[in-house]
């Protein structure tokens, strides 16, 4: 009987097969966890971690079309910045957003679905095929917006990408125990599965549309574009008002499937996620380094006598934007990984902050080659370095901003030792407070010392890696300082813990 | 008197300060394992995934030059070839070669010291900085071998790492607490540091040998640096030949930091290193697509007639050539994924192989813009072609023998599905051995129908996944059929299963 079993290809029987073998096994030992269910189930842990790779890669790749973008020495940067602005500034940024869009939807996919085998591991994959896709098709819209084309491929990508994500998710309710734990043993499954299903399918639905409406009018189907990618934000805010108004209404909703703002995002992905955009942005200048900076044979025979030294003295300015990108991205990455350690939950908000810190974070590779690309003292540079101090004040405000929307849910989202009063709350302020205020400061003394705006960057760089060394000691004579006006002042006996917790508190709030 | 402690700057004097507080703090709820031991000691996990993040990026980077170069139209492949090959491709390959030595030193150094705090991350990310920067000074070195600059800067990068491990170490030791627990509680602990520290400054005293020599004849230097490298295979050789004239003598070893091929390498890193490689060689071509093949504005209104698809249509081969490198590296990741997830513990020796491995599949996005480069049918594409072939042949041979490896030690190394007999056995040897003959087949195929090449060969990008979800079926017919077979000839009343192992195993050994 077993034979026939084994001899009928079908996937119906084999799976039958399969059960039969399982049943008759031996138990499994308790350490295997990943095999915990049945042999061909997989833990997702790295095939998300691989996704996330992809993903954060691909949406940083936009910004070499903007680095790569020669300016003149004899053209005004400003300008030329402008021109950048309107077209490849603006598909970078899209595309990093649109990019976090289809992660953020994938994030949410995979807490549904816990665990993996073979068919979804493939599926996945198509599913990361697309995704990368995704950038092309929409510098296509960029430079065409008139041509149907771009906006034509890019539904059709998105509509496939949700196509595939709908059959991930019936696949996983077909086999009950790849879901999540939570919904496995939920008596309300089926309903699950039909509000999942339709919160996917809402979005290749009007991709669709905007798909048909390319063909009658095209700035309608811009405006329908807008509106899925901004939807849950809309949907949200519309909830929200509604709540106001009518009063709160308890819906009962899938658990992490929604787009609420407390919802919680697998803290581990976006972890993996900024690692990704973090090291890929240490990288991109090593990688224009490596292929452009190699001195010719022939050239440093004929023209510096053969002295390769002299010929690479002339490549110094890129040098040292490498080192200096490195070194900010760097910190900037030890920063983020310091405010992570204590993030207990992190919720969409902080996704989204943490998101838009990142794309800031892709923008320094721009800012590091315009720094070395003009002659010293000229007005392009001091500009160029102006647009640097910008963008890692801006990069380094929104990591402090995911900080400040933890701490207003501190017992939720944040480990007690950083809690207003925690013993490491003011190490951690003054952490995350340190490359904004540098940036800051540079910045306005480029407008003070213009001549010297060159030698104070270059310095800012050197000099902030070893204030993070001296970080904790610094913070401490500082404490020490104000514990002691504090005591000065009010003379009560209070210990030391208690009055630091106050006027740290006083300090942040 | 606690204010004094405070107010005084110096580093000890703080520390004693923290140990104080520590000690008057509530003990630590269970579940934040990340903070067991003290406040500000941290889970070393996310700094080793951004390090392989980055020295993975880094080790691939050298294609890009390789992949870049320009060949004519006109050009016999061949001769070109033999001239990239002289220079770029052995930069490419020693680079990748250079860096995993880099790597490995890394995680073996990471396998000592299994927690982190702020001074730790600070110095792995200076090691960072100079690791991604050894690239740079070897392409140096290749282009000017009479130079003595590019082997003193490469020697001066890798003494500085060298040193920067030294200094790890001896702050872990400083601080046990930051130390893997058997030598955190070891008696021994001194000598292990030694021992330690020795081993790591052997590098370093050799790399300034090397950079010595350099001044007065270089080909010594070049002798020495191979030296390094190869040193721990070469005192491997050596050990193993001592052992067997003289019989095994039982040398108290340091765990963790030694060269043997069974060491255990942290199976996590090789994952994260490995998912490293994979993303950024699946993302290279679409990093090139999305900067060279948006076509410009007026090229298309004046050659094409304003029409889009028309323009687009001849990139065509390009995304050609996108897809079908897509997913054969997302396929052959697959196949490593499921490899490893059968793998209980990685030794020295599968980790080489798994990097030899890996060095090929770096060189997947050359092949792919090879193929698509040149008229159809003329000589130049059918020999690239066949390179794809070599080139997919080399790569999943390589993870089939890991597989191979991993076997003769299967009751340490592997998961008791997948031992021979095991119920997976059979469809995990389909799996890897998939791809080395399909790349088999078409490269036979290629020069018996070498009219229809491009075709078998996209047919072969094309088969191949339908082929993967088709595999389990494909296994249990063929199984069945055998068993059938067997059963035929040898009429015993054997169950199904230990039928079904018995050829298994005469299968593959």
């Amino acid at each position: 009987r077993e034979l026939t079993v084994w001899a009928v290809g079908t996937d119906k029987m084999a799976e039958r097969g399969e059960v039969i073998e399982e049943e008759a096994s031996e138990p499994l030992p308790a350490e295997s966890l990943c095999f915990s269910r049945r042999g061909t189930e997989q833990s997702s842990h790295r095939l998300l971690a691989y996704s996330d790779a992809v993903i954060s890669i691909v949406a940083t790749v936009m910004i070499l079309p903007v680095s790569h973008t020669k300016i003149r020495a004899d053209q005004e940067l400003e300008e030329s910045l402008q021109q950048l602005l309107t077209t490849k500034i603006a598909v970078y940024i899209m595309t990093f957003l649109i990019v976090t869009v289809a992660w953020a939807s994938h994030i949410r996919l995979f807490q549904v679905i816990e665990r993996i085998d073979d068919v979804l591991a493939l599926l996945n994959l198509a599913c990361m095929m697309l995704i990368t896709f995704l950038p092309y098709t929409f510098s296509l819209m960029a430079s065409f917006p008139d041509d149907t084309l771009g906006i034509l491929s890019f539904c059709v990508c998105a509509i496939i990408i949700g196509l595939i994500q709908a059959v991930i998710v019936i696949y996983g309710f077909h086999r009950p125990s790849l879901l999540n734990a939570h919904i496995c043993a939920s008596e309300e499954q089926i309903s699950y599965k039909y509000q999942i299903l339709k919160m996917i399918l809402q979005a290749p639905a009007l991709f669709l549309l905007a798909g048909i409406l390319s063909f009658i009018y095209c700035p309608m189907a811009y405006a329908v574009l807008a509106l899925v990618i901004f939807l849950p934000y809309i949907s949200q805010c519309a909830q929200w008002c509604r709540n106001k108004i009518k009063g709160p209404k308890e819906l009962r909703r899938v658990p992490f499937y929604t787009f609420h703002p407390n919802e919680p995002l697998s803290k581990e992905r976006v972890e993996a996620f900024s690692d990704g955009v973090f090291a890929i942005v240490a990288t991109l200048l090593i990688l224009d380094i490596c292929e452009d900076n190699v001195p010719d044979h022939k050239e440093v025979v004929e023209k510096f006598n053969g002295k390769l030294i002299e010929a690479l003295s002339e490549y110094g300015p890129e040098f040292l934007a490498y080192f200096g990108s490195f070194v900010t991205v760097g910190l900037l990455w030890f920063v983020h990984h310091s405010l992570f350690l204590y993030i207990t939950k992190s919720t969409r908000l902080m996704g989204l902050l943490n998101t838009i810190s990142l794309a800031f974070i892709g923008g320094l590779p721009l800012a590091f080659q315009l720094t070395h690309e003009f002659a010293s003292n000229s007005r392009n540079e001091l500009e160029a370095i102006q647009i640097s101090c910008v963008i890692i004040f801006l990069a380094s405000l929104f990591q402090f901003s995911i900080w400040a929307v933890a701490l207003y849910n501190e017992k939720e989202t944040l480990h007690h030792h950083v809690w207003y009063g925690g013993k490491e709350h003011a190490f951690m302020f003054a952490k995350l407070s340190l490359y904004p205020s540098v940036a800051f400061v540079t910045f306005c003394l480029t407008y003070i010392l213009s001549k010297l705006s060159t030698e104070i960057f270059h310095m800012m760089q050197i000099i902030v890696p070893f204030a993070f060394v001296l970080l904790r000691i610094i913070v401490q004579i500082v404490l020490a300082i104000l514990t002691w006006l504090f005591s000065r002042l009010k003379p009560r006996t209070s210990i030391l813990k208690e009055d630091d917790s106050i006027f740290v508190s006083e300090n942040t709030s």
